[in-house]
């Protein structure tokens, strides 16, 4: 027998019933906020990761060469082939282009509880609108898919920051800090002890004592704050930086997610690409160490990739670290499947049994059959293990009677109903409804 | 910029559309028949194919090293992989096992129209029963899912037939004879001349005169005269498998597709791995003339990827020619955006609209809002480019009215509506229901 390979994953049915569920979910929130589902190559020319030679990705391709001598790649992420997909109908595309996308990716990384070599995500994007309204929407939407799935403010928060304020500051301690080396330990910085955070931002360029300073601003300032700090940066990137943080998370108040939401400068987020707000989702409990999700506005990297100047904000909520929120909070779906009817055959009734299946599919129930020529006993057994909810005997002593015995799977009661009378046009009845 | 690999495809938002309704509307009718969803991984060990040398399909293996030195290949199929989840789990599992799974496949072919190197299938199979009420359940579903995405019987039919017949009746001819070849020549048979046919049956080991009764035989069986057939060829096998084909198809009667169905002992479908009952479904008239989707019987294919014996039934429709028979009968979805409503802001009614932005979308709704800050017409012509059934206008003089513009896309006519009469609780109101 053959073995999987280390860092993928099979999903049987149970398991796959309540990532359906979750997946779902998120995608019906993507479609009422007006985002459209696309599909794309999961293998693309591997030049368009290896072009940008040094990022951390490039190591963990699965890039071969395929038999017309290509340089390929299983793709580790979406963005080069969305920004691919948007420069090639840049003119017929109408903006804002509002896309979502649910499929796997590859990265060839460490396995690890909750890592996997083959993940899945859904990419949610809007190319076209640098307007705080954009990074507003996805945001709202972002808190509406979890609230969707059963989470309330208790149970997650959106970190808000701006990715301009952070570099705007440090470089008002010191204009030749190492910003991007700072940002890094402001990243780590929940996970250091305060000495720790602070050497690194010493080793970034700053004195310790501007690091004190540095890391008490940062903690001190609130949104109503925020304007002050601009003020003490005292730059126009930095006052513009708080114009746009403060648009947008005014108009997530006005979109009805502003009680998810709290500025946290701390939040550093994969800053080499983002180039305006950021967001992380945490469990507001902790217990979910790890960010949930996060994105953020990269007006960049559509021409980077080759395409158009094209301003874009977006997220990608994962289904390996959502449910581990989901589970923590109790709405995790049931692994569990569901069956609405198992037409339970015995005797010469096959016709009967068949067009009574028949019947029920038609109208729209989930239901299963005997197509093993199994007892009566065999029969139950299996309905019990698919979780049938009722049972419909099809005997011929019931058909003698014109009747079908109907048994509810919970209690093992039993009663009858007239032929004449099941199904029902409409509604899915049970034991309950006939007893 | 980067051109996408040949034979792999972009779906862009109107296309995705109509793709995700034809695939929404298989699995449903899956799920209804008690098919439960599985995932598996996109990549598995290339031995799971290469063990198994001289296949056609090891050639167009996008197979390669991974970097930890695994020789590992994109699945070019499901099978296997089934296979060995079947046996990960052969005990924990309730047979019969009846799962389907949608997602893509990849074999480097020759691209032509219609056929891609990476192409999307459902799986769909029945594991652990080898009762012909497995085999009819499998052709119901096939024929259900068609009916459910618009066709009918002068739609489409499926061509049944069973492995064992062909063999058996070429064996009584010439025991001698070279059954797969000849079988393959039955396979070929409609596209070539009678000549050209027989001139392959006599390579097969057939003499000329044989090799017409044998046409012929096959041409005149009806299921009538299957038992005759089975008579003339004389042996236990001939008279089980016509024994087993008419369980099949009474058992498809009585699932109500018998009218989808008819037998067609000239279909041989990829005969090396069919073990018993075979099908495949054409366009019934014939425009198009490649065969829509297939399946059959492979009890022994299980325990030869190294699992316990088990019996197995299955199909797998396909994206790439399904939709080409759709298209033909006029029945493909729409290739267009949707959208609900547009709720259109001007003036300074940014937290209103927002609100009732949000109000809708709660609702269930599609939903789409301006994030751009676009003047009146460019919001119109947005909402016109995403097929907005009704834009909702929110302006200070409608507010100052205590009530919303409501305009029909469709002809531009608008009325109003009370604030607090819109959105109603239920329903989906459009301007008809307030003119």
């Amino acid at each position: 027998m053959y073995d999987r390979l280390k860092g993928f994953r099979d999903f049987y049915p149970e398991e796959m019933a309540a990532r359906r569920e979750v997946i779902d979910t998120v995608e019906a929130a993507c479609r009422r906020f007006g985002f459209r589902e696309t599909a794309s190559p999961h293998l693309e020319r591997a030049e368009m990761w290896t072009d940008k030679a040094g990022e951390d990705i490039v190591d963990e391709l699965y890039a071969f060469e395929d038999q017309g001598g290509r340089h390929v790649t299983l793709t580790p992420e979406l963005t080069p082939t969305v920004a691919r997909m948007v420069a090639a109908k840049t003119q017929e595309l109408s903006k804002p282009i509002k896309w979502f996308s649910t499929r796997p990716f590859w990265r060839y990384e460490q396995v690890q509880q909750g890592r996997f070599r083959e993940f899945y995500q859904t990419n949610i994007d809007i190319f076209g609108s640098d307007d705080p309204r954009a990074d507003a929407e996805v945001i709202a939407l972002g808190a509406q898919l979890l609230v969707d799935l059963g989470l309330d403010a208790a149970d997650f928060e959106f970190r808000v920051s701006h990715r301009d304020i952070l570099g705007a500051v440090l470089r008002s301690f010191d204009a030749d800090v190492d910003v991007r080396e700072a940002i890094r330990a402001v990243d780590k910085s929940e996970k250091l002890s305060t000495a720790e955070y602070h050497d690194l931002l010493a080793e970034a360029g700053l004195s310790y004592d501007q690091a004190a300073r540095f890391d008490d601003r940062l903690t001190e300032t609130d949104r109503d704050s925020l304007s002050e700090l601009a003020e003490f940066a005292g730059t126009d990137a930095a006052h513009d930086a708080v114009e746009n943080l403060t648009a947008v998370l005014d108009a997530v108040d006005r979109f009805g997610a502003g009680e998810y939401c709290e500025l946290s400068l701390e939040t550093a987020r994969g800053f080499d690409y983002y180039t305006g707000v950021v967001f992380e989702c945490f469990d507001a409990t902790g217990e979910v160490s790890r960010s949930v999700f996060g994105g953020g506005r990269y007006d960049d990297l559509i021409e980077g990739f080759g395409g158009q100047p094209t301003p874009a904000v977006g997220f990608a909520p994962g289904y390996s670290t959502l449910p581990l929120l989901l589970q923590r909070a109790g709405v995790y779906p049931d692994e569990s499947l569901t069956t609405d009817y198992y037409v339970l055959q015995v005797g010469d009734t096959e016709r009967e049994a068949a067009e009574l299946v028949a019947d029920l599919r038609g109208l729209g129930h989930v239901v299963e059959t005997d197509v093993s020529g199994r007892s009566f006993g065999a029969q139950l057994g299996y309905a019990d293990s698919i979780n049938a909810e009722t049972v419909v005997i099809v005997g011929e002593q019931d058909l003698a009677n014109d009747e079908y015995t109907i048994r509810d799977m919970a209690s093992g009661e039993q009663t009858t109903v007239p032929v004449d009378e099941f199904p029902p046009a409409s509604g899915r009845p049970t034991y309950d409804d006939y007893e």
